[in-house]
């Protein structure tokens, strides 16, 4: 893996060889609240994205075959995403289709598993797979990071919680 | 482009760089015949697959979000699959996801694109994504190419029934 990018917590990874991204993030939560965490809308919307933004799902059916589509909103406008929920094993593994309505043509699976380290603690470990490495460094030169370091920090907040 | 197999009809290539597969076919039948043939299931259990197989479609939900499960039989035994529609723009795309339930945690990204050619005929360009090279080279050491030409030809029988 070259492109590495740490933060105290996220790595991000973009694979020389192939058109993916890999992130790898730990939480201080059991794999069944992580899990939680991405299949719930009223939870989802909470943390999903950087800080700062609304979110509104006007489709969530988190199940096999399923899809969903959400709107974020910020002072500049607002950006649709939409997608299928591949398969969803519960508290495992989730597979998804991602598509940013911008960009109707791009289509990215990714792959999320929730690996149970012991202690109330999660790996939690995603795989974005794009069609081209084109595709893939134009995501990661979107200010994907931002998103992705501000997201897990508010979805640290709401599993602190409880 | 290499490891490029070249039937009268079909033209299977597996990238050497990236881990896709694509497949080029052309139908004598208008892009709307043939995109109707990939999401009306009482068309498709008609040609999908190598021939002599029965197809049992236990759900068929051809709509963006929405998602499919089928199971192949033949004397041999049963081979299920199942996925999830990522996009259905009439006429034009499908892009779907793949899964064999013998390997569940194996995931391809299926982009298939209807072009009209004139004259009542289409090409109908398929590219599948996978995670790794090694899981692209498996699905094409596994007979798959036997499926799609013999489905293909299935297809064009179905075709010219009208």
């Amino acid at each position: 893996m070259t492109s590495t990018t740490t933060h105290p917590e996220v790595t991000i990874s973009a694979d020389p060889e192939l058109p993916t991204i890999e992130i790898v993030r730990e939480f201080d939560a059991p794999p069944a609240a992580v899990f939680r965490a991405h299949v719930e809308p009223e939870l989802v919307k909470r943390w999903l994205g950087p800080r700062g933004l609304t979110m509104d799902i006007t489709r969530w059916d988190a199940q096999t075959g399923g899809g969903y589509r959400y709107v974020h909103r910020d002072d500049n406008g607002e950006y649709g995403f939409y997608g299928s929920f591949h398969e969803i094993r519960p508290d495992e593994r989730i597979v998804q289709t991602f598509t940013f309505v911008g960009i109707p043509d791009g289509v990215c699976l990714e792959t999320m598993t929730f690996e149970d380290l012991g202690g109330g603690r999660t790996r939690l470990r995603g795989l974005s797979v794009f069609e081209t490495k084109e595709g893939r460094d134009m995501a990661l030169s979107s200010g994907m990071e931002v998103g992705i370091v501000e997201g897990y920090e508010q979805l640290d907040e709401l599993l602190a919680e409880k």
